[in-house]
């Protein structure tokens, strides 16, 4: 056990350990889809602004490599969203990439702000366990396609900078 | 600071630096059990499936060393869970521990997926304070006992793979 | 790639590599007021206890560097809060602090409790994004003002331990 102050270290961003493109669909459901939808509002909109401020949405979504709502699901991400922002659409995300395949087993925990204003937006990965076993990262949103209040589709580019 | 790119390093999951199992109680408010509830639904099930998806609860358990809900709470639980498959019953947790002993003192902070059909499951443990200063690690959940809405027990083992 | 057991490494708390204080502002939705308000109610108290117990709050709150409300905002810290305790206040945050200036573009990803009671409390830096990316640290909380129900000021000693 040795004695030192925080040291800066440096990562190439551009290196991963570990990287892989997914693409997350969200159904939200409308009181009577529950065989298509994939998510549901637990709180509504607050009326804080018009951009559904505070409006609460808990989430099982099949997570494909491309980019079609049909192709199988190689993940489910579970977790939240809310709106956060009275002047234009944002949000903010927790959840969990669950993996339970030939290919991987395990799980990436991941929390951060969408916003949805920006071309790209970076979330943290702060764990995993399984196959990501500790590891940490960056998840990279991308809209894919977004459909009304109904569907949207984004793409995350998952980067592990810590494996093990 | 030198510039490196992500390397994969490789820690023996068996081997922790520090571990300790606790039990985890939850008795969720009925309405009139002040008393003795230690945990309140703040969203009700949306509908989509009959697992209460989007039920939301917030709670502040006690954490004991057996798993005698009676026993002398060694830390607590505080955080929130809800509800997320529609098919089965499943949850998400995001929670400190609160530790204010004589032992310890300080906290670790969990989140992740409580996959509850399966035996175990891991959660990730993305930091800590005080005694846990920079900690991260896994808390694994096994299901104790499960007595129908009222009351369940998890036993978390809590093993930390880096300490400062 | 190594073999080894997790070791216990040595931090100096004092010595942070990256420091600085902010101060955030939180402005309780009333009904009316959208134009001053920068947080709001999802879900309401429920009946457990007399500190709120459950109730909820999503905001989108400037971050100061001063302890002037309308001083300029460096920084948007966007989360959500909620009261988790039937005996006293106590809290529950997971939030981002969102940077857009030129001194820093990025973001910080934050979670814990904020043990009202406490002088001090200390939550957990898991992750960051741009200028802070692959960040973690302590989080220091620090009640500076509580104006009833409708708004309260904490100063936030922000301090990395891990820079990239």
């Amino acid at each position: 056990s040795q004695f030192s102050s925080a040291t800066k270290k440096t990562l190439n961003k551009d290196k991963p350990c570990k990287r892989f493109v997914l693409y997350f669909h969200d159904i939200l459901f409308g009181g009577s889809d529950v065989a298509n939808a994939t998510s549901a509002a637990v709180a509504n909109e607050t009326g804080l602004g018009n951009f559904k401020f505070g409006k609460l949405i808990v989430f099982d979504d099949p997570m494909t490599k491309d980019n079609h709502l049909l192709s199988p699901a190689v993940a489910r991400a579970q977790g939240f969203y809310f709106y956060d922002m009275k002047n234009d659409y944002n949000s903010w995300f927790a959840y969990t990439l669950v993996f339970n395949s030939t290919e991987h087993k395990g799980t990436l925990n991941i929390m951060g702000v969408d916003i949805m204003a920006a071309q790209t937006r970076d979330l943290s990965i702060v764990g995993g366990t399984g196959d990501f076993f500790m590891a940490r990262g960056i998840a990279t949103f991308v809209t894919d396609t977004f459909q009304g209040a109904k569907y949207f589709r984004l793409k995350m580019d998952i980067k592990l900078y810590e494996c093990y």
